[in-house]
């Protein structure tokens, strides 16, 4: 099953940090024009703090005079490697294959599926991946291979392998963990740098680990949220791309809390996947620069 | 100089807690209802995991048959002490006398006094306590006492002394924390409990401590928060009253945070002195109950 | 295929509204209170402009001395008739029964069936109603009827008789127009007062009629949203129940705003679907009464 | 009394708007790389529905190789007229002159001079203009003058002629109208097209005209606004700036929608001075384009 979303010409995409410098934009800008690329969206972020500088440029292939699979190397020895840019270059028409880690809640499944069976997103969804049999039927009522792995505290690392075969069989590009309730390992996100999003079910930094809605019911507070990020090998604490919050008062009861949350966790979660589709995250220094 | 609302008729306020039981609210509005008190306002809250009953009655004393000094004697022993409650009883001619502490930050400052001398609260504000003599020019443009405390590690406690001296000459009945940048001692908290309101400028309780925008850049959050609470003896961690976010983005610096957080620091602390004027707010085991 | 969820003891529940007077409170908390009923949530407004009271009231029937049968009628007789009050009696175990009207786009259908197959909503759905083809597949992948209708100009009248037939025939109680493209007549409003609700795609009342998204765009707003209402013979000028916004800005076109639309659409029908089903909306002048 | 804020070294922001064509961040990045500026802030955005080209760029002056009187000349001979480009050129360090006119209410102004008078804004603030005496004490705690014109219904011409008068003596680059409750005429808004800046309060387009709060509370909206806009001769039509909303609810009455809006407006107006104090705003078609 496949969702293509028609997005009429092919598109190049390209995303870059370097050290800030005099010059970059009017560069890059001019690489594109010579070539008679237009350019259709251009973003450029300066950390000043840092000294680092950021951009996203968008454009069409039609007439551009440089051959795709020539481009990267072009760019690569006419202008990265002279001012220091470090890069990646991404073509609209490469489409990229997510794998989902579910186990109980479908709050988020059902939303991720909803998108893609409308054909909101311009992805593949190969394979569903879980430690339970509860959602089994809500893959296959969508048609899309499930399995179940029996992750164990003796059996993780072997799991894990099993898994990572999998995935590479599978040709995933990158992984969604839709309230999957187990740690993944240090080898298994090593695999997947920047490229495990998940979702955690408070408003980041606080309240870290398990039952963050018990915490947030015993501190009192009177706003939660949702938090999407990259999984590092820090628990919790991986570089955010997402976050949204909803008011709550004390009448609401923690099943309370879990029950509006999850509306949070499906859209915080199905935001930072669209905007992972569509190559608008720079990852530096456990931050995200989130193009628009 | 005096700020005083003119609210119609003299009502009574009754804030109530209780072991949950059967027939309390019947109770408590019948108390009212046979002695001709007109119930304005009545909210009640039950906590299920603890089995706590919470409530706030407001009524007309116009026809009420008890005469205003005998209420709290009479509802004390006539149904307090049957039915276990604890209750405090507020009228809404007896205006709070409020304090306030500043630093050097004037935003939230300014719009305490915009919002008191245009008569929006009806609270006393007899006097502003600072470490700085910054902000004295902006207490004399509204004709308010401002005293300087020469704060530092070693007379803490004999200028708390002062300070509490002073309060209490002064007749202080709660105290702001109006951006005032000293941690006030155990000793000093004891004297006003649940009467001194912080504003802390993060989510609580995500960035304890100092300096809290300079710690969400860095964690590369994309909502900051702004959060009242009362004043415990447990460092930001006090029962949170108000709490309102807004959203950032990798383009903001710090100071953009901290620019942007101010407008959330001054309706949230604002917002809290409120409810505190109003008598809504109930403090049990460290939760508010914030009544609407 | 039924959704239940397990609610523990039946529990009544009564919304009332009336001339507002002294002592109502008490009257209905004392005929809950003295016929063993242990309420579990009461909640009282005053509408003071308009000099209303309004009131829910749920409680738990294990002890209660009145049989559930008998209950209507003993309040009509000794409370209603006598202190004006207008009222509607409801049990926890009575599932209501609602039908779905849609077209084409699948997003709030999806959100529906996700919350209602995931045992969240205590209520039945029979059937699924539309004017195309299109999301019959959608249905079937969740084993609902489906039924088209091909309503056009000339045989409106006559398609929604067939219409009303089919929703008698299934017991329908309520209806909702889940991005259901049709105007409805007034004959089918009347059978279903305050029964029928819609989701509109935009702030109401700002962009009443077709296009919202595009008139949003032209007017050049900051913000957009969603409101859920009942269906009125007024075009989009029925009782709001639920309304959210979400920010935008001019790099927004009017396919994105109809893209981020879905999300609202879909959260804020749902938050009023589940407020109907749980009987915590009271519906006076065009208003509604929320309680929490 | 004058707010200055120390910005560093002097900066060029150029805006500019353009059919859109290829090019053309190349062509403006180009200009200012090659002659020496460093380019600080750089955001384009194209209509593509209207296929118009929209650029902000702001550079510091420091090594610029063209004199910052002739920068506006040579932009336009080698690059603006080529390329059909509509621009304006802005310096840092000239700081636009602002005159506030109010009325009766006092939440915007103090929110204004708060702002004004800790140094937060790059402005000058020269003159208050009223049509009640109701805040000269305001305008004179805080040194500002004050000017009451007495409007009528025969004299609004003739007073307006006075008012304008004034403005330009006193060299006014911007009018901001805190709750100013006049309407302005269409010769009075065409001597400053897109420099008069409205605070509205409601959501804008729902509740054009007077008393919005009235209209937001008989239409029973869930949730409230305030719009910050450009004052065009169309009521409450013109380009809007900024908005921000919160929730209420049928507790609420007129008077709590007054009152709690009263944060919305004073926030909402203070980010759009803001915004057009730092060269931000392009207004096209009704529309603003807001850079960030």
């Amino acid at each position: 099953m496949t969702s293509k979303k028609n997005l009429g010409q092919t598109r190049a995409i390209i995303l870059i940090y370097s050290p800030d410098q005099p010059g970059l934009v009017a560069a890059v800008s001019d690489f594109i024009s010579i070539n008679h690329g237009n350019i259709l969206y251009l973003e450029q972020h300066v950390d000043r703090q840092n000294h680092i500088f950021f951009m996203r440029v968008e454009w069409d292939l039609e007439n551009f005079l440089i051959p795709r699979e020539k481009i990267e190397d072009y760019f690569q020895t006419l202008y990265a490697q002279k001012l220091q840019l470090t890069f990646r270059l991404y073509f609209s028409d490469d489409i990229p294959r997510m794998a989902l880690f579910v186990s109980k809640h479908s709050h988020c499944l059902f939303d991720i599926l909803a998108r893609y069976t409308a054909g909101e997103w311009n992805v593949e969804l190969p394979i569903i991946i879980s430690n339970h049999e509860d959602l089994r039927w809500v893959a296959e009522k969508f048609g899309i291979d499930f399995h179940v792995f029996d992750v164990k505290k003796d059996n993780k690392a072997e799991i894990e392998a099993q898994q990572i075969a999998l995935l590479k069989e599978k040709k995933i590009d990158f992984i969604v963990l839709a309230r999957y309730m187990q740690i993944v390992s240090e080898n298994f996100i090593n695999q997947y740098p920047n490229k495990i999003i998940n979702i955690h079910h408070s408003f980041l930094p606080a309240f870290v680990g398990a039952k963050p809605y018990h915490a947030a019911y015993e501190r009192g507070v009177k706003i939660i949220g949702a938090t999407s990020h990259y999984v590092t090998t820090d628990l919790d604490a991986g570089p955010i791309i997402e976050q949204d919050v909803t008011r709550i008062s004390h009448k609401n009861s923690v099943e309370d809390l879990v029950q509006r949350g999850k509306d949070l966790e499906k859209i915080v979660l199905s935001r930072a996947i669209e905007s992972h589709i569509n190559r608008r995250i720079l990852v530096y220094r456990n931050r995200t620069i989130l193009f628009s």
